[in-house]
């Protein structure tokens, strides 16, 4: 739009571009600098490019205020402002060049925390949450097929009610552990079969989302982090084949690679583990590939 | 620094900001589509060309969780934040296109409040705030010279530690105030003499400012706004003129049509009123001219 502005209105905006480029100058660390000097260029064009009006800054504002408001060691809507605007899948985008036929990234999301229970390979993550049990087994290996024993996994998830249990009024630990890979790099665990939530939405982000005519779901998933020495650290989810919201994940994360079958078994199947059920499960397999440490 | 990415990757990362781009198309509001799409397509081009790593993204989130934490309803971190970036300055440029010879804007800042006290066209603003008297006098008029009687005109500043009210620790409202003028547009007001004062930098934008070696002060500025049926809202500030600052200010406010002499008075210069003195003061006069509203 900013062909409608005379010469000189551009220029002054320009100037002040200029300006405020040239107030970093003397960043003692190089990158920072870079890092401001790209950030300050790129919201001006943004301002510009739409002629932002006095109120629209007011609300930006306004917004801003709320999400830290909302914000605290349970909530974090600032990460939901990045997750929704697709900037956290673009960070890792941009930092998980594919390594050959390493397990795909995806975002981290908001609701990891440190310190979940150490289970035993082949454990039960849910501590209590409500859900269908889900058997899920896998690997890790690197990306020339050798097993990596003893990797971290941390893996968390949403119960059946779209909650994780930072979102329980209660305080209490569930649905999410870490364990580690055995000498054959294999693991297992019991956990729930996962169900769509919407992201919280009860805050800025979520009336964002509102005004835009979005959905607040996320498409199912189950989320890994997996740590091994001399290995990069992946940040992933698997999804659900069939979640019609594959095509409509709200924060993007969403890569087919990572869409697995999670295959339903009546209740009176034989359980990998010799564990009695009273009710249907599911089962499924995911064998991580981890890429070298940069 | 995208040259140095595959094409394949480069496409990965562009059909991420389409993605996210076509998320909002049905936005019902137009403009709120406009918006939302401008501003994806600019952060993600940040995070794009400067190859934003995930600590420095962790980093944001931070630096935003923190900006939020200490905003209350006395502290404005994000405006402080929009200020040393230069996005207050530019949106006030975007949106006070020059008009003939209307006085220029510059940033409202973060220290206005509602209801400051009522003052006559001639009283002080002081309200006990310690710093050197100063009279200031002029007029409001349009951009045809007309005075524009009734014109309320809202008046803050910082004392003479270069302190505002809303920084004192009791609430007591002092340095602020606001007059109306008289039927020939003229005002005139006992005020502190402008000093320099450091934006708040003891939260995240303060430690932005100090890693990126620049100083925190402000040029010495007297805050106006003022308003008037028929007329643009004008938000400005006086400088003073010979201000070592007027070249660095932390917020890039500063237009040289707003710089203007403050000149000393020895104390026992006839003050314009008959106060008596027993310090030396200044005075300064700043003719207002209001642009019709658009
Ligand atoms: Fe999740
Ligand atoms: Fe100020």
């Amino acid at each position: 739009m900013t062909e409608n502005i005379s010469a000189e209105q551009a220029q002054r905006e320009a100037d002040l571009v200029e300006t405020v480029v040239a107030s970093f100058q003397n960043t003692p660390d190089a990158r920072l600098r870079v890092v401001m000097e790209s950030l300050t260029r790129h919201l001006h064009a943004f301002v510009r490019d739409v002629r932002l009006t006095e109120s629209e800054w007011n609300e930006a504002i306004a917004f801003l205020t709320a999400a830290g408001a909302i914000t605290d060691e349970r909530r974090q809507e600032f990460i939901l402002l990045s997750d929704v605007l697709g900037l956290s899948m673009q960070t890792v985008a941009v930092n998980n060049v594919a390594y050959g036929n390493a397990t795909e990234a995806t975002v981290f999301g908001p609701f990891f925390t440190q310190d979940a229970p150490l289970i035993e390979n082949g454990g039960d993550l849910s501590g209590g949450a409500p859900g269908q049990p889900c058997w899920v087994e896998g690997s890790v290996s690197d990306t020339s097929g050798a097993p990596i024993a003893g990797a971290r996994i941390e893996v968390w998830e949403a119960d059946e009610d779209g909650l994780y249990d930072v979102q329980y009024a209660d305080g209490r630990v569930a649905a999410r552990a870490h364990l580690f890979s055995g000498d054959d790099g294999s693991f297992r665990f019991w956990g729930l079969t996962p169900t769509p939530y919407p992201i919280p939405d009860d805050g800025p982000v979520g009336r964002l989302l509102a005004a835009t005519g979005r959905s607040p779901y996320r498409a199912s998933h189950l989320h890994f982090m997996v740590t091994a020495p001399g290995s990069r650290t992946l940040v992933t989810h698997i999804f659900v084949s069939g979640d019609e919201l594959l095509e409509r994940d709200s924060v993007f994360g969403v890569k087919e690679s990572l869409v697995v079958d999670f295959v339903e078994q009546s209740a009176d199947t034989p359980t990998p583990d010799g564990r009695e059920l009273t009710e249907p499960w599911t089962r499924t397999r995911f064998d991580i590939v981890l890429a070298p440490e940069a």
